[in-house]
């Protein structure tokens, strides 16, 4: 049980609802798209090196990503592919865009359970638009009292949010599958958080270092949550 | 003189410093790139019927601005441009990006004369992380006791801001280049506003209809804001 707590933060891609599978597949067709070009095995690890590259200018969503598939996609063909593959790279990242996210498996029955005794919050990064559309979408936004889209989850933006929330740190739960960006910092903080892994992660969200801290709890899917808060 | 005020929103883009310049560049340069391809008078109008008809998926920023800029280059050249030029214009996205905003004159010296008599908060849509850079850099973060960014300014955002900053419309003040984004909203809620004219103004910024609404103003330049407010 984690006594005290006030405000529960949400991650929301991957946690309320789904995402990483989308890029999983925008990525299958690209390399559909390129095999005929290119060694179709460099296709996946060139982009990511071009996403980490460009995360400092970029950061993180699907224009992001669409834009770094263009430029690995010239990049790694030195320029010798038909331009309607660019043409088609740009649908796709339209046709992403529009996805309707789906919510994951009991996560209306965990808010609902919560929403009287904690405050709830929505911690998510990525593009503004398309994170707003999607809560929107989700038919949830009733049930929260604030929505925070970082340009980036670290120590620094939750410790802000804090502040802005007025709450302190053993007082706050953030929940979420990504240990580098929902579960690592808010524990640096002195905050609690539970880890609900997701089967898909990205490369990016990885943690080679097993999490050793007594405020660090693991749940196998939202709902089991319930039972660590009274 | 407005009285009663207790926080002022200031938009950033064009009103505490330059953005739309940069734009105006890229297109210059996406115009001299294309211009052996295509009737050069037809890229600009071309290119905003894009911006148009993606704004509902992409919003604002440079991101979405160039993956427009790319899908427009394909469209009216029907493809048979070098993929080289495409990269260029990745390019010039990525300078825009990383392009240092510059403080607009009389910015700080406005700031400094309201910071202790007002509550100062930004109000300002577009990139998540663009935005947040440019406030960084600007070195002016620590006058703004808010900072709101929005993936677009219409009167359903402003008045969950007013709810968020828990203050009456008539206590709020919000100052701006663009009527259709700064002044108009904000005026429909019961609100204050003052236009502060930048001399670019992007096509979809504009309003045909005349500005009538007693607690509409006008100055010329940014400091002008400070004899205003008591």
């Amino acid at each position: 049980m984690i006594e005290g707590i006030k405000v529960i933060g949400f991650d929301a891609d991957d946690t309320l609802w789904t995402n990483e599978i989308y890029f999983r597949e925008t990525e299958e067709r690209v390399k559909k798209l390129l095999s005929p070009y290119v060694d179709a095995e460099s296709i996946i690890p060139e982009l990511y090196h071009t996403e980490m590259q460009n995360m400092y200018i970029y950061g993180y969503g699907i224009k992001a990503f669409i834009l770094s598939v263009l430029e690995t996609a010239i990049r790694i063909t030195d320029g010798k592919l038909p331009v309607s593959i660019l043409q088609d790279i740009i649908l796709l990242g339209k046709n992403q865009l529009s996805h309707a996210a789906e919510l994951l498996e009991g996560v209306e029955d965990t808010l609902n359970a919560l929403v009287s005794k904690y405050r709830l919050i929505v911690v998510t990064k990525g593009d503004l638009l398309d994170q707003e559309k999607k809560l929107r979408e989700s038919g949830l936004e009733h049930l929260f009292h604030h929505v925070e889209i970082m340009s980036n989850k670290n120590e620094g933006t939750y410790k802000k949010l804090l502040q802005h929330l007025d709450v302190r740190p053993e007082e706050f739960v953030m929940i979420g599958n990504s240990l580098r960006s929902d579960i690592l910092p808010p524990l640096a903080l002195g905050c609690y958080a539970i880890h609900v892994p997701y089967y898909i992660v990205w490369e990016h969200e990885r943690v080679d270092e097993p999490v050793v801290n007594s405020r660090f709890y693991t749940a196998d899917s939202l709902w089991d949550v319930v039972s660590l808060l009274p």
